[in-house]
């Protein structure tokens, strides 16, 4: 597979299916996992790094869970494509930073990603479309537990795994979801929502990653402890807390559907409306418009639009796909007249 | 002739043709008349009121020059008429403020309306689509004569007409263009051009009327003078401001479109967007968005739309006239429903 194949390619976590998947975009889960006896890579020298990236393409190689992997190490991509690969969730901004010893392996459905030489030696994650953290955790777990007849994880029977970070040992794992809460957001409960969810020991951040704003109203929620506690327990732990939001949503929906439905009507009908028709348009608007064409398609407001559509717009219009799709170096002027071309020839086909 | 005929009825002035009809909406000639020897409406009693209504009427009734002629007097009229009438132009806001012996005539086209007791005895306008104002004035011309053989005008030789208020008096005339320059505003010349036209003794309005804030970047451009020279200079005088204006509204549009073709394609087609989807929308914001429809016509950025349509709805689309539409009293808050919907309907068709 060639990273340009990815380009006109549709993720599997973005498919818009999936339990609740009209509030849940995706769950994801992912593993740290180190080897034995070797420096984590912030400290180990080049042919530690170097020694460990062999060891565990090779072990991944042999993996036949997985429907054709293929390894992109970082040295031979450039700006555009590591970010562009960031911008698919399929790897960390802090990833691409550096590029020696370090690689990405994806399989063909975009549904596991598993970077080498990150914080830790190995970061594995799958991503499921929906709200499906234990589907997520059945694949991944057993993608772990091949590796680890594979290579030597670094373990203590009281500690669990060991991790570059204290906050990742244990499980090593941690589970996110992905949530759209425009109602929740619109009817000013959002932050109570958010609160309450710190003090339960989770984090919030945007649709971007850590350290991101919240836009498009899409929230992922992640455990924070991954200490203590089963990795069942954990995701049961995550379960509930999410149930729990998607009930507040839904009921926040119902509430804006009986009492507002013109005022929803107008916005989500307005957000279409522009999104088929602006000719410049920056990737802030386009994200706030889209989580509007998106809770359209839940509450049947708009028809005939496929959620999978919008879902990937939210991944597309960002800046590295609109260079690759454009094959070409793009200014931010540039771009946002591609952005809207785009979206205009997705959405106006309809 | 029944008012409610109106509701579905294009106006003549609002057709969209005629010369400079991409920049020059319409053009008004205005005549103020009184007759000799009875007090100005405001001074006058009863009985001298009514016996000028009757007087002006049977004259009107004769003039053959008109097509089908109608007396609305505003004693039969409800509060929605009147500002239906105000709305298309067809009558002053001061006319509708007290219904005695008051009257408005409309022919069938809305090219011609006389008011009765207004500020003077008689108040007759002709509007023309385009830049036409010598077209109005022949017509204009015509039915004067006609009612100065059938009505004793109050005149003197060295004054010419007399009026209620001195400004008016001499050729009780004034001339008016409606003139639509969103290229000047947008590149920041329109109030340098305003500036230079009321040192010229003209004075400038809004769409809607004396008094009212230009919006939808319509400007209505009037002479001050009507005392002093022959009408025919005075128009001459007021083509030869009116030809520079559109001269300079040109420029800026080739300005535009040459440096900012993209800035222009995106808001002139989110506009279209807009009106095409909203739900709710209030008159101020539909006003500015037709304005920017007027223009991608005029542009040829938008096509398949046509130019009359785009002046009707900056018509249609005020209080009394959806009420009127609706047959029914609307709250402010089912009007912005009712407008969009309105809007939706007469552009989405295309």
């Amino acid at each position: 597979m060639h990273l340009n194949d990815l380009v006109n390619h549709g993720s599997e976590w973005l498919k818009g299916t999936g339990p609740h998947s009209d509030i849940v975009l995706s769950s994801r889960i992912r593993l740290a996992r180190n080897l034995d006896k070797i420096a984590f890579p912030h400290w180990a020298n080049k042919k530690q790094n170097k020694d460990v990236l062999d060891a565990v393409e090779e072990a991944v190689s042999k993996i036949d869970l997985l429907k054709k992997t293929t390894v992109f190490r970082l040295a031979d991509l450039d700006n555009v494509d590591k970010q562009f690969l960031i911008e698919r969730h399929l790897m960390s901004y802090e990833h691409a930073q550096k590029s020696d010893s370090k690689a990405v392996v994806i399989d063909e459905e975009e549904i596991v990603s598993i970077m080498i030489n990150e914080e830790d030696h190995m970061r594995t994650q799958v991503m499921q479309s929906g709200f499906n953290l234990f589907e997520a955790w059945n694949i991944i777990s057993a993608i772990d537990d091949f590796l680890a007849k594979e290579l030597p994880f670094a373990f203590l029977p009281d500690w669990g795994y060991l991790t570059a970070c204290p906050t990742n040992t244990g499980t090593g794992m941690r589970g996110s979801v992905m949530l759209h809460l425009p109602a929740l957001v619109m009817v000013n409960q959002v932050n109570q929502v958010l609160a309450a969810i710190s003090k339960l020991q989770f984090t919030t951040r945007g649709l971007y990653g850590e350290g991101t704003q919240a836009s498009g109203n899409l929230f992922q929620v992640s455990n924070q402890v991954s200490l203590g506690h089963s990795e069942t327990d954990i995701i049961e732990n995550i379960n509930g807390l999410i149930r729990q939001i998607i009930e507040q949503e839904n009921q926040a929906r119902e509430t804006l559907v009986s009492r507002n439905r013109a005022m929803l009507e107008d916005k989500i009908n307005r957000s279409f409306g522009i999104l088929k028709s602006a000719y410049i348009i920056s990737s802030q608007e386009t994200i706030e418009l889209l989580s509007m064409l998106r809770l359209g398609c839940d509450l049947g407001i708009i028809k005939d639009l496929d959620r999978r559509q919008v879902n990937e717009l939210f991944i597309v219009i960002q800046p590295a796909h609109l260079q690759k799709i454009e094959n070409n170096k793009l200014t931010a002027q540039e771009r946002d007249i591609k952005r809207a071309e785009i979206i205009r020839k997705k959405l106006v086909k309809q």
